[in-house]
């Protein structure tokens, strides 16, 4: 595929996720980290108007000039936005003008790409494709939350279920210590987050070829995992109280069994289904509990080619920080990714909420640990 | 009219100024106090439902069993509901659900209409359209709110200002002192805290025929109104500075000039026109300021024939408590007006958002002494 | 006594009280709305400073210039001060300071009132007493509370209890409906919302001559009253539930009997002592329950002269709002009073904790309904 | 110096800094981070008791068996505690009791140093100074805390200063990148947390062999640096933000200079000395001005031995994880460090008010990135 027809094929996917939506869903937000769908449509179209067509279309008249400051998400660089707190209190502009938005730019990006053969432009294309294709995730699990949500638990497609499948292998895998290589090596895109070629040395260690299962984790459950400090960061202990929480989210009990709610429906839960829906702070104190540890991102990556990922994001015991070669890029794009480096973990892998060819072994996903709304998962190293 | 016309009539009004809304409008809640449109249509129907088509309508099925939940307000008596907070957090059930559920509520209630004689059913009705009456005059408010508080001001509807309206008279009235009857004594609807006609001994007083307006506001604001502490109550001066207060409500200075938001739109402020959306303290430190004060609700009341009234809803200086023969009904109507009789101050009048045929003179509103939103104004006394 | 002796007299009382203080006590302030025992010393000291030796007493250097920001309470017109909050971040100036500071004013005041004899100025000074009698309350219930709080719940001494008394009286009063005059009428202090002798119509009221005793507050208690929202006003029913409410402030169960805090220490309920340490939630919630309700002000100043009171502060039915002819004075010291006229209720009658010679019938005492750490109790009407 | 001497020596150097103290400082907590004086007495007193006396003194009777409840810090595994938040709150039990204390344990402790062989108990007793050593730090930064917000910047002692050191030395040092061992590899005392030596791989980099001054950080503010986003993590910029944040912590402007509060009281900011209390943040942004960046903890321990270090903690941009080999032990001693190993940030080094004898190259400090009242610099490397 070409960079037109890429276009056009990752732009397409996200309408055909909200094909499903009813129009009320577009412009709720029902909690501060999640942006409504109709946010989500516009906020990666203003990317491509605002990085490229303004500057590089002659003659584009921007389809809105108020658009700037409603779906800007969080580039300094770009002038005032609005805060991501309030991005639910607007129910115009509608959604029709939204999709109208949508088409106006998309055709004046065909025009673009028909004719353009700068590097650079074509480059910062296929940022904005991944950058959609990141919104096109976020779009999954926001919708999921505010469904979620809904006392109603209403179904959303009832062929969209994501968190039904299984482990395909079992066993461990055992690597040896040494000096390796971390980093993207490859020509193609990545971001970057994951550049800077560098050395780390780790010692041998092994590495569970499986996620843990529901059946895993109502084993924790069970054994009063939930209430035993001993098990829980200092600060996960204080989340699970001030939260009272007792259960991965979306869990519920009802009549005796757990439930948990899918984008397909309220559900009994599938005990062989790999865990979904935990934050960090439950990661760590489930693998403290088995007398095992999360494994650190350089090890996920180290052991990467052999392991079977994928269904997951998989938290690790690693911090984001920058890598030692780190650079953020002038302006607006590198606003990026760096400015996130403080209070949060990293997770690898990817997730069956991940768009394709969305993920590669060197990706470097990371959210606060409190946060559970995305398809999170737990894989075990020692 | 007959009941059964004045059903029709006053369900069909609330159904008239929602035509003017968008579907993203229907499920937003941006504030705490203010529900969605979505929701008023839905517990206006609620109410007719629970209270009168459930116990006396045989063989009434409920529409959905999950609407109980869903759409009680505050109503303890009547199982759990959602909380105020969490109005806005539903896009399900659709706006195309709720009109189903109004259109089959309307058409079981116009057969029982057509067959009733029991008085008290005739009664709760009436209450009832009294209650959707209410909720008419918070659709224009919270709607209001809700797109006076996005940053592209729409238009809800061209024709609809409702803050234009200027005074036709001027003018005090003088009444003298002595024992005066308050509260209803006619026929007719009314609410049980107009109810227990007693008697109260105001001394001589007078008072304006005529309200504040735009410009007098603007002479406080520009006489340091906001600054001058000697001029607010305690509260109300930590009210201005916790919120950076300088003016009324949906004011916006633009390039020097004060202007407003209404429903048609933002405009500049008319100077002549009733000034609005300010609330007690802003009232109460206005007088103070004029060197006057606000009247009573027992004043107001014994002046409201000869007054000219019903373009706002006016702050007294009295606060909301029970009449002395004040008796709550029991069971669930009784939650209707008792237990806020404490942290809420007396208004008195109507305003020009309020339904035809809802306002008398010994009507209480009440609201806390922060709240704006809605159509509020002053009226002086000494 | 004359005024000279009168001060001696009254600013010996409040160190009386503090002779029992640990040093440690003096500077703490463990919830916002009670200030420590330091700050009560100084401030009551720095208006008698501030209000009568600055303006009056020729060559009067002040103790130490910054005394006033340090202790002005809330009087915006004497210049900036800590905010409430913050009054127990201060452990300097140190408790020695401030007895010296006491000291020095209280010699300088000597010198003043030996030779004054503008009546202004002397009835400044009294005012300042009557301000310092305040405080000796409030240094009372702070301390209770501070103490009160304390895991270890520390004797005070072992010869203030102010929790035991009981009623000496039983039966009810019948009073006749008509017109009446409210408000003080004498010539010795009163504070200025007391001023404005002014008419009001009741109607034929009965009064209970007794308050609530524990024994009754516990049968409302066992009868399920914190759990039955019929009887509560919304806001009461948000407080029980936001604080977890099931007693009386200092109540604790102890092995399946209830005992309380009191100066004294710990100690078992006595059942037949009055209730203490209720808000105006609770009082309502059991009149309610008992199907009586609380007098208003008028009605209590009108059954005064025949009740028999002064064992705590009642509850009334009443706002606490300006007397018709209510009028600030100007400056500073019309901050007293009125500018609390708002979401405040009035308390008649006075606690055990008052000080002598600071009652009378006419007196309005004012709190906000959720509060409870000042020696409050419940009289019955209908 | 034998255990029994050390013990002595330790102990008696809390209380030769709290010989400055007023009574009333020693029960004032007037922040939730910060601890009262009377507090870090008694808890560091409650571990001796705790840990040692009650397991290992025959027939030791507590001196108080409130003390457990009321002293224990974080604890989980001993009991109930009281809030950090809370601990404010207690006048009582007062200082001198707080002192008896101190001595009933010290006399207990000499007892059984005497006749102690058990290492580990010796070993215990080694913690437990440390533990001492590390609220002696702890006391100093709080007090100053206390001191430095009174608004009459009291001073604690004439002599006590702390933030006037300077850089001794000047240039760059320059390391080889490769494979390095990191972890305390001797036979004293050392955490937990420094345990597990194990290798890192780095590549080559340059540290510098002096701290940023405060002429330096001027140099920042006045280039606008706390008002330009792109210097700040996104977190970072928030915390500016949202406090209003445009100067190191204890820094005044008065009369146009720079101050600052000191022990030893308010003193005019001198340029040369190195810059102090500023938390990850600043340090962060400060780095990303310069064009250069925090070093990792590991770079930070490779370069240590050439390095002049020990003024100031120094902010690190490594998260506080546990190393690989990191094992907690079992019990409540095992809560000691690795429940925090989440959102916090390792500093290196030792401050001026940091106890003789507690510093080494691995040691592993660690706070939130918002903190500042330790006493906190920053090294630059690249």
């Amino acid at each position: 595929m070409n960079v037109s027809e890429k276009y056009k094929d990752i732009r397409m996917q996200t309408i055909a996720f909200c094909k499903h939506l009813h129009i009320e869903d577009y412009a709720l937000q029902v909690v501060q980290f999640a942006s409504p769908p109709k946010w989500h449509l516009a906020h990666t179209t203003w990317f491509f108007e605002t990085f490229i067509l303004i500057p590089n279309s002659k003659n584009y008249t921007p389809f809105n000039p108020d658009f700037n400051f409603l779906f800007n998400s969080y580039y300094n660089n770009v002038g005032d936005r609005i805060l991501q707190a309030s991005r639910g209190n607007m129910s115009r502009p509608s959604t029709d003008e939204i999709y109208k938005y949508r088409e106006y730019v998309d055709a004046k990006m065909q025009e673009l790409l028909a004719e353009v053969s700068d590097n650079t432009i074509i480059d910062l294309v296929i940022l904005g494709l991944n950058h959609e294709q990141q919104h096109q995730e976020l779009l999954i699990t926001d919708v999921k939350y505010m469904l979620g949500h809904n006392p109603l638990f209403p179904v959303f497609n009832k062929e969209y279920n994501l968190v039904s499948d299984v482990n395909s292998h079992t066993g461990t895998i055992k690597i040896n210590g040494g000096v390796y290589e971390i980093g993207y090596q490859g020509n193609d895109f990545c971001y970057d987050n994951e550049l800077g070629v560098h050395k780390v040395y780790v010692d041998d260690f092994e590495i569970n070829n499986y996620l843990v299962t529901n059946s895993d984790f109502i084993e924790f459950m069970e054994a009063g995992g939930y209430a035993d400090f001993n098990l829980w960061l200092d600060d996960g202990w204080s989340w699970v109280n001030a939260n009272n929480i007792n259960s991965p989210m979306y869990w519920h009990k009802i009549e005796g069994d757990w439930h948990c709610y899918s984008l397909s429906g309220l559900q009994k839960i599938d005990p062989l289904a790999v865990l979904c829906h935990i934050n960090y702070y439950e990661a760590n104190a489930f693998a403290e509990w088995k007398g095992m540890r999360l494994p650190t991102e350089f090890e996920w990556e180290i052991a990467a080619q052999q392991l079977d990922w994928g269904k997951r994001w998989e938290w690790t015991n690693s911090a984001y920080l920058a890598y030692p070669r780190f650079k953020k890029e002038n302006g607006a794009v590198g606003e990026y990714n760096g400015k996130f480096m403080s209070n949060r973990m990293v997770l690898r892998g990817a997730s069956v909420a991940t768009s394709k060819d969305h993920s590669r072994t060197t990706y470097r996903n990371f959210f606060n640990p409190t946060e559970r709304w995305q398809y999170t998962g737990i894989r075990l190293a020692k």
